[in-house]
């Protein structure tokens, strides 16, 4: 596995590519489909010629049989000077496993509100690009008011995302997730939570949602693909209401039960399953 | 020289540093001192801790006698996973020369406007991050629409900047420019327009600047530190007035004799000053 890039990669000198990062246990990517399918669509949109064979090779050879967070970088390569190169080169295509704990499933979520706001008119509010670092620096406010993460905020004060999950509000049994215009990634977890919903009673809708209506919730949550669904039990130091902690503990089962069903071991006791 | 990074360095996998770019003539980086103070004070706003005298070794060891620019890179390192490390790692610091050519001065530009907003609101907004995909995608923009370069407002539809340039506007023997608070990098050369231009007889004005007012301006021009002054002569396909030719002229000479001074080179020839 390549373990370097070039210091001319343009991932490393413009920030210009894409990635992925997705949960692989029992040897098996979780939800690999939908992960890939979304990387090469950004890789398009960005104009950055990666073929998915390549792709699922590479991933391919990343798999451990331990439980392990897949990254996936994609870039558009060492090209010549300039921003916007005349001829397409190779693009550079990395794949890095790190280890991947249970440890990481069920942590509740104290946020605080960023300061500065995501662009949601940006070309790349919707692509997991590489440039990360509004969110890194979000990230230290969180860490600095002594939150575990950060709400951010799109240009019209209305939320876009954390920085690294997709936000949800639970109020009525109505399931409520900002649509992409906001600002947010179409998140591989976010979809699965807007389809598993309603077969679980509830009625979900993408629609904008502002800080306000999180502190009226009757349960706020954070999704991403490494820790799936966590609870936000704060935001700015003040408590949220946890009205619907059954529902929320169901649409974690249900989510618990696809990573099952797909990779043959339940991610609260991966290594027991893998071990038997 | 180092000529690859990790692909665990946090500059590759999440745009988490900061660069430089400098024209280097006789072996001599021109404004040396504020390309670098620049450079620090951007490190030290995101928390990235990079000693100076390292820097400094990186860059005098990368330097040639031909005309190159140089760019130095500082990353936040090969981190832990999490966006915000709970421990400060080593910083990567990465000076790289290709070549310069005079041919890169006097050539005038065609502008388009981009379609996307720079968010003015970003704590990255004047730190010349690694994360450049929007204007990689705005350069795309340009080449598609057959101009040199685009013109990126921000949210508010002001001017903030070009893919690679600060932005300025002469009318009626005043020289505006827009406040870094709209979005635009510190620019090298735009503090040293700023200097200059008094000199020549020039009101110079941080100011707010709109679209339109390049359009009624008696001219318009566009820096940086590898062209230094660029004429603009259409902005989305209209050509732009150019009644103070003679005016844009003196500054350019302006700026060549403060390079000329301090690298001991014609930027115009400056292998025939080398030679002699």
């Amino acid at each position: 596995m390549t373990r370097t890039v070039s210091v001319e990669d343009r991932g490393f000198t413009l920030g210009d590519g894409i990635f992925d990062t997705a949960l692989a246990l029992n040897g098996v990517m979780f939800a690999r489909r939908a992960h890939l399918d979304r990387l090469c669509a950004a890789a398009e949109a960005i104009g950055i010629r990666a073929e998915r064979p390549a792709i699922e090779t590479a991933v391919d050879a990343a798999l451990l049989p331990t439980p392990s967070i897949l990254r996936t970088t994609v870039t558009r390569g060492t090209g010549a000077r300039g921003l916007w190169p005349s001829q397409a080169a190779e693009s550079t295509i990395v794949v890095t496993a790190a280890p991947w704990s249970p440890a990481l499933l069920g942590q509740p979520a104290r946020l605080i509100t960023a300061t500065a706001p995501r662009n949601e008119r940006s070309p790349t509010a919707n692509l997991k690009a590489l440039g990360y670092l509004d969110h890194v620096l979000a990230a230290r406010e969180a860490a600095e008011r002594g939150a575990d993460d950060a709400l951010i905020l799109n240009t019209g004060g209305r939320i876009a995302c954390t920085t690294i999950a997709n936000v949800f509000a639970l109020k009525d049994g109505r399931l409520v997730t900002p649509p992409l215009r906001e600002g947010c990634l179409p998140g591989i977890v976010r979809a699965l939570v807007l389809k598993i919903a309603p077969a679980l009673g509830l009625e979900v809708d993408e629609a904008p949602l502002r800080p306000a209506e999180l502190r009226e919730a009757d349960a706020a949550f954070a999704t991403n693909s490494v820790r799936f669904l966590r609870r936000v039990t704060t935001l700015d130091g003040i408590a949220l209401p946890e009205r619907a902690d059954d529902v929320v503990a169901r649409l974690e089962a249900a989510l618990r039960a696809r990573v099952e069903t797909e990779c043959g071991a339940d991610p609260r006791a991966p290594a027991r399953t893998t071990a038997s």
